[in-house]
């Protein structure tokens, strides 16, 4: 339902906003892993998470250019939605969760969006912001079931394709953190346009392993709605309906990974890449350093690119992070 | 003493083996700050600083391609010098002080260095490492005061150049984290003979200002031996004897910052632009953030660019920087 032309137009689109983010690597913990890993650090995209290009995709799409704009979000599409509103002199309204991360309640404010929070275990914010959507003829801007945010994401495979070439890369396997699906059916479509053979995996937190499961199963699977994670750019009820069927077409699986591997991949980053990565951006890498402590992982020698998502977190976490045992 | 042709040779000599580091910005903090600050990152550099550079181009400059290399250094270098002689299948033997942050000795010995350990504050390292120089017949690699490093450090200033025309930048300040002044020095050269109106400043840890006392002296100033400092990437006697001609030509003069302004920068660029850097690697940061809370700023309104020269910092260290009160 998304063409890999899309993707391309969403790039023509966007190109001169975006940050054309960098592909790290650690001489130092490649070492220790046995196989080379390579970080697309989204973390420095333009406020501070790939949200960005999703949210400038759909909403430089709108065909009225003072339409107001609405979302909801944990945090990361908010303040890309947010900031995308303020670029183009629109106003935004942003449906945030109450116990979202205070860091991402007040860049949501910073970059000037009106901030509406709910409970995310009782409210349905899906019902909040299509009643604001009606009030103010605003256009809702979903987070991963949308087709222009899949195709704004998908731009990091064009990024990546170029960034594959010019580093001289033969890589096996793609880590990508998944929520509802956005990033990672954008990433697969452009990715396999280039690199058909590349297995995909999505990487999600333990009990909100629902892409691994509805992979499995061939048919969407809720999470438990008691469950929690410490990752919350990630804790999406289930697969999007748009997303799904393509991530059955393309990924080879999912992995989860517990909040300790996730602060442990935070601190990995933090020591060797010197990229800061929240706990939902860190699953990727989390996923890859999973495999790493196989013995024999069936990753030695291999290239291998984890997509770090995001870095927008409270200074308590991350000092959580720092302080774990047992990371590389 | 070192012109720009030795920095352009240095630059294709080196130029497969270093990263083109980003120039990072951040628009959020820009809005607070009134100006836009751009930060090159050499925590992403190899190794985590800049050092990797100058290590590359005085290494790879040697005729004798198997003879040992020898270095002294609290950390950076010493890493560098490490991982290049590694690279080039060479022995490297390393002397660093007792008291450098432990995580720089770890990676220098990662790096398969031997390490020998001295006290900063009763021992001589330039004497210990001639003395290890002649019995191995190996080649001193001075940290800053070595025109082969200067050219290599230098390359820094081609890629800002590059990056200043790619961004559509106007600068009118430069900040750069200044000890011996190796970097600066070579930056200096490579961005006036690009841009020769720039403002080149040296930013400088309190109590080891020598650099902007020397400038305002017009001569070789030392710092007090008893002083002390978080910086320990950046805590040398004095400007070096290449060095100091070179910035009296080029530099603009010195700005001095605190131990608390610099993890305080640490602390904003962990915040705003998602990037690891230790406390002397942040320096320069610092000291263009100390002008934004002049009232007026005379840099408000400019394009700034602040180089963050390396991320290898301790845990604790690091935590302290977040816990920090008053931080952008």
């Amino acid at each position: 339902m998304v063409p890999f032309s899309d993707i391309d137009q969403a790039y023509q689109r966007i190109q001169h906003l975006i940050v054309k983010t960098p592909l790290l690597t650690s001489d130092r913990l490649n070492d220790k892993l046995g196989f080379r890993l390579f970080i697309k650090a989204e973390p420095l995209q333009r406020t501070g998470a790939f949200k960005f290009r999703g949210a400038c995709n759909a909403i430089l799409s709108l065909e009225d250019a003072d339409q107001p704009v609405i979302a909801f979000s944990s945090g990361n599409h908010a303040q890309a939605v947010a900031f995308v509103a303020r670029l183009t002199g629109r106003k935004a309204t942003i449906i945030m969760p109450q116990d979202a991360p205070e860091a991402k309640i007040a860049a949501t404010r910073d970059y000037g969006a009106d901030v509406v929070l709910y409970d995310r275990y009782t409210e349905s914010r899906e019902a909040i912001g299509k009643e604001i959507a009606e009030q103010q003829n605003g256009a809702l801007i979903k987070p991963y079931d949308h087709e222009a945010v899949i195709a704004g994401q998908g731009t990091i495979g064009i990024e990546l394709t170029d960034q594959i070439k010019a580093q001289g890369l033969s890589p096996q396997a793609v880590f990508c953190c998944t929520g509802g699906g956005g990033l990672i059916s954008g990433l697969a479509i452009s990715l396999h346009h280039s690199h058909p053979e590349l297995a995909i995996y999505a990487a999600e937190p333990h009990n909100f392993d629902d892409v691994r499961r509805s992979l499995e199963a061939g048919t969407i699977i809720s999470n438990d709605p008691e469950a929690r994670s410490l990752c919350d750019a990630i804790v999406t009820p289930c697969p999007g309906t748009i997303t799904f069927p393509i991530m059955k077409a393309h990924l080879a699986g999912g992995v989860a990974v517990t909040d300790e591997e996730a602060l442990q991949a935070m601190q990995t980053c933090w020591r060797y890449l010197k990229l800061v990565v929240e706990p939902g951006g860190a699953v990727a890498v989390a996923a890859a350093l999973q495999q790493a402590k196989e013995t024999p992982s069936h990753l030695a020698g291999q290239d291998v690119i984890a997509v770090a998502t995001g870095g927008n977190v409270d200074d308590v976490i991350y000092q959580n992070a720092l302080t774990m045992e047992g990371a590389f």
